[in-house]
């Protein structure tokens, strides 16, 4: 086994590889003037089970292409097997075509990654399921619900309920509701009347209750912004709990979850989130012990299932 | 331009042909006495422009073969591009592992198709839309919206609202009742408190209103069942009338519907209806004339993008 | 190791098992109401040496492509390799293209497993040698012609001739003619003169011999009652011994095979035979243990190639 | 259009650019000192409909391999399509294993074109029809049963049988023996009791007959001399015609064609005859016709299926 | 013909429009907040012949994965052909392993190129003629040497001698040579004896002479400070003249280009050369019409050869 | 691990072997009378980590073939992994297109060799370092720098100069004089001014010096003949030495290599050298010590990198 991490998120591979009580193996990444990047392994990998840490968060071009040309590098030197670990992926919610000539990005990325020599992927909470069928070989798809679920339970929050901020996540919110043993709400858009422009809805009774929301990919805030403003007009006790698996914290994310009514954001380290974004009200738990021991069975054959749900 | 019919749906084939007035291609199809299946083409192919119609529906395993049989012969027999124009696409609720070890019948069957030889698909409504991805080449992704709202227009219904039996359906309710300028309402399952048992909720205000319900498909009715149910107990008229793309109409899906509360079943003929099955109240809306014009603007490489929606 | 049944042929499953000393992996094959397939393999197969056993008989779509679905579950699930024992090859006689635009299905078929994610195939007695040539990968082509040929010698009929029933089995009945140490004589069609229809010629003198024909597949017993009655007609014994591996007994097949000049009908289970069909007259002789011990050898890694023959 | 002809055989080559009132396309095919070859097509192929003449005779390797250079040039070259047009398939005797850990060198030569960049295949009386299924694209299989037979009709042979050397082309014979409304005898071996060799049978009467012998290819001759002692001993009129449509001819085959009880030996041009070979009683019918019309038919997308029998 | 411009360099892609005399195809490109591309083509593109002007140059990464996002696009909107016309190929000098376990980067973005959809590519200059050969289609190799051979010969320039940095570049540097009739010198650099370090020599005679050094990609201007200096140490006149094909200019090129003895910088419009590195001696010739031309050339499947050399 | 030879060099084969400590495996090759070659493995490869030792030397497409055939059976008879040994790789010379409408025949061969099934290859001194790229597996690329080096300091030469005949050999050239701590020289052909023929010049001096002259393949010679006429005629002693990695030596070769101002030629045994042309001052140093241990760290997973240089 030899683990390897791009440039990506190295936290993140360190906190996996001390998980594992391994060293992660010896890899130079570098880039010319011109920004061409070069890559040379370190050390032998030949007849590896080659493990490659790299989510293909911004700036995904250059984390999505580092990733392809390490590939390539340990196929060409040998590597019995290629997995790789892709904490976050990029371009998963292009992944069907909602207007006509639009491309499905999603499903180029994971054929570009086939092609470069990947035989396995291991992921965490993908954005639509069907990714994993634009895989032609085996995907381990981890869930982040485990951990976030856990960490709710600590916090003993009374009367509370799991809100899904859109249709999206129904399915996930239900486990994590199921997990509380809590009810649970949708918020929706929807014109109530002929004439009248689309408002936000809700479906379930949040009057007076401590609200838990739920996405798998927060990126500028925006519709978080929209779901606390809707479960305050709702009743909901302005001490509202977001919860995510990828923190992506693009734009005026930080900006919209400091308003004073979110008193907790939970997220896991599948993308790493600078210093600067590091307000205090943020919790982020780490997924690297899951990662680790979704590695440490695939290597030795044992079943990764029960890291599923 | 060559148009053939495999034997799954003749009469829809026939009234595609009818639209494009042409004659559909001489075909043989006929089974060995031991259950294989024995196709030939009755006129030359070479360098044509071939469009299969044929719909996965049941018996699939049947119709899924004699397709991808009929795809071999054709491109054995130096067919220049070969279309299959799937008017349901079955095994499309596999579309992703929702537990480990299963498939993934729908890329699956996409894998099959590209392997004997499509170049293109023309689908309506597939019940996933990431499954456009699950093929590498052209896929024309029709939908039915215009012609049910068209024909609901047509009702005069008063006091209309718009509903989705469940979660994934929002998006296309939405568009729908953006047509007939309808508010909506979404059905959905939850526990409303710990320790309480599953139940049917609804977001949106149904007191009084005549309330359509779409699903993409029908199969045995229970989630028709269970809607129809939900949206009583809220207030809703007992005037429902039921719509949907796909009437795949298996096991109790006839006595379901038969229920008086249903006042109209309105369903397209991407699947043949058996005359049994054919109960008054279902009034069957032809995809036919939508079809015949996608094959012509394929075949004349104009845009197909202004049928989509 | 890890052998799974289909659900074509349950019982040559469970012999083969028995002979391995093994339980059979647990697998959950069921139907949805609307004919779909579904499959769910019960325990890990990560890293296993898989083993698929599934005569593609009829119904032959329904045993096909539950095949290629369990394939497709396997390699989702991280199989090592997976290998497709057919003890039957449904297709296997259109294997070419006699008139224009035919398909050839026999390479169909390959094609189609090699896409679901085949790696290996074992197979027993093809229509046609060339089939092996459909695979890109390795095929094991097993033979029952020890098994009929042992068993055959056992009956020690006296003063015996093989037969042919026409030009493609020669191949075949020279190897069993040889291990019985028997002549041999062939059926065939020809016009004896110019305007003389096409009639039963037979190569070999069997007058007076008791007469052991062999076909490869018997399906609807046409050829059989035909070769029957040149045989008489040339002065054969009214004691005829029936050989075949792959007994298909479609359409008229028991009612020919009982007329009474037929003594014995010797048959592999390579096909399940129901119960309605087991005559007396009808010995099955197992292949259950070639099987087992080529799926032994496939995965210790030694040769096969001494069950060839 | 653009035909082209490879080193092969120029002659038959510049007979099909005549039937088609073509020049052939400039081409320079030559070999460096140490045997590699060079090509070089000196005209523009881009967008051309491409044809490439070469029967992959012996020297074998190199017809195959120049093909194979020539049609990497052509796909270099922005060709549109390729078509190979091989008046004889080399290694078609090698289409299955007949013994473990052989190869399969029929299907590796499709394989092998495929790669190389080849559409669409054009070829004359395969060894075996299941070649046509090593091809994943169109094949258009020619038979030379039409030339002969036609040439054979002016001979006014009396009192004539048909006769095929083995069991391998009773097939064909067939084919031959209706359309000369002549009846057919079959030579085989068998032993004709314990304990005693291999000797050669016929089936049918030949006695006081002038035959005519057809095999597909004539390699040593071996077999051919062997049917004739066959036909001879069983009474044949010692004025046999032989007919094949590939000339081989390798060892010691023009010897053993030179026996006098031949009278006549037909054979097509499909493989260059050279003149120490061309002894009087060898009458060489052109198949330039046949090629030429089905590349006129491929080219205008009209139907070569009638050429076909 | 639709030809599209990704937005490396909009103004090559303007300029070649402009001397085809067509407009642009409609084509959005836009980034999400968290750095993801989105393109959408704004008109049909159903069996269009399209062409995608994008030099893979820096942002190396974003502009390569664009295109591949872009090829993917025009794939399912059912373009017929997609050529690919990069100006710039880079990564093209990482083509080879220098050292274990590198990555042979540019045979990748080959790769990556054809799994998107690409048909055909057009390059210039590629650094290592063998990058042709890294795509199983065709390429349309165009050179830059005629276009400023031609600039070069209208300078007038005296007693002229063309000059190759290194080894990799004499092949062209003779082709330029013959064109202007001049001598040529080669630059490299060797241990002159035994414990010497490495010193740059120069092969012929370049006292007083004008010197024009040609690379066909100036990246940081290391090397072309070096041969400079020997130059000038051989005793060339200190009026030196620089051309390149691929001006990359990054990190000090225009401070080494800057300096006294370097009289002119000869370069073409590959790459877009931002406003504050055109100092004044920097002349840009412009390719874009050789450009148009191979692109009308292709579109008409008129020879393209011509243009190469 | 099982190392079996083709018939292109069986002494080099049985020397690797013999390093190794092994016996060739059991393979019996050879031709039918049409020119036709039979392969057939003799002992059982299943599972096998097989080594296929054959340079493709002339006669390239007999040599080439066979290999393809090999290969092909190996994979049919489920060897593990085929690993191709060339210590010539013919063809190498073409991998990139001078002219329009020429092969790129080395690439060909790499895509011939993957489609037959090889997994890995081993190569010596490739032609062009990017001929590793046109392989998509790993490729180890040995060099016989080492060996010919080690052997060159033996000889104690006095004042000697490294010298590359042409601008392609510079780099190796560089890395055997910083063995030998000797100056280099370059050939290269040049026009000196205007109107003048081209001619051969040198760079650096080698006036008195004992000239080492190093191609990696030698022909016909023409280019040695050469660069020693213009050594001589810059001064050099006349007694130069020539070596080569690769002696191809068609044609001319020995009566070029014979001329009495080169005193000795070193070569490897890539490929065969016959009895014939083994003139007294040709040296040949084995290559299988290299092959041998290349072959061991392979099949033990160990680093192969410390062979490459």
């Amino acid at each position: 086994m030899a683990v390897f991490s791009g440039t990506a998120h190295p936290e993140l591979s360190a906190a996996i590889a001390n998980h594992l009580g391994i060293k992660l193996g010896g890899l130079k990444i570098t880039r010319f003037p011109d920004s061409e990047i070069y890559v040379k392994f370190e050390e032998s990998v030949r007849g590896a089970d080659a493990f490659l840490i790299q989510p293909t968060c911004a700036p995904i071009d250059a984390n999505l292409l580092e990733l392809l040309i390490l590939v390539d590098a340990l196929k060409r030197a040998s590597a019995r097997r290629i997995t790789a670990v892709l904490p976050y992926y990029g371009y998963a919610r292009q992944e069907k075509k909602d207007r006509p000539r639009e491309p499905i990005t999603a499903k180029l990325i994971a054929d570009l990654l086939r092609t470069a020599g990947i035989d396995h992927v291991v992921a965490m909470d993908l954005h639509a399921d069907a990714i994993q069928g634009f895989f032609d070989g085996p995907v381990d798809h981890l869930t982040s619900i485990g951990i976030l679920s856990d960490y709710l339970a600590t916090r003993n929050l009374d009367n509370v309920c799991l809100v899904s901020p859109d249709e999206g996540r129904v399915k996930t919110i239900r486990k994590i509701a199921s997990r509380l043993r809590a009810p649970l709400a949708v918020g929706y858009k929807f014109h109530p009347a002929h004439g009248v422009s689309e408002i936000s809805g809700l479906a379930g009774d949040v009057r007076g209750k401590t609200c838990i929301v739920y996405d798998d990919i927060i990126s500028t805030g925006g519709s978080i912004d929209e779901i606390v403003d809707t479960l305050l007009a709702h009743g909901a006790r302005p001490e509202i709990t977001i919860a995510c698996t990828h923190a992506v914290f693009a734009g005026k994310a930080i900006e919209r979850l400091s308003r004073p009514e979110i008193k907790e954001v939970i997220v896991t380290d599948t993308i790493p989130l600078p210093a600067a974004k590091r307000i205090p009200k943020i919790t982020v738990l780490s997924a690297s012990g899951l990662f680790a021991e979704a590695i440490q069975r695939i290597w030795t054959d044992s079943s990764v299932s029960s890291l599923f749900d």
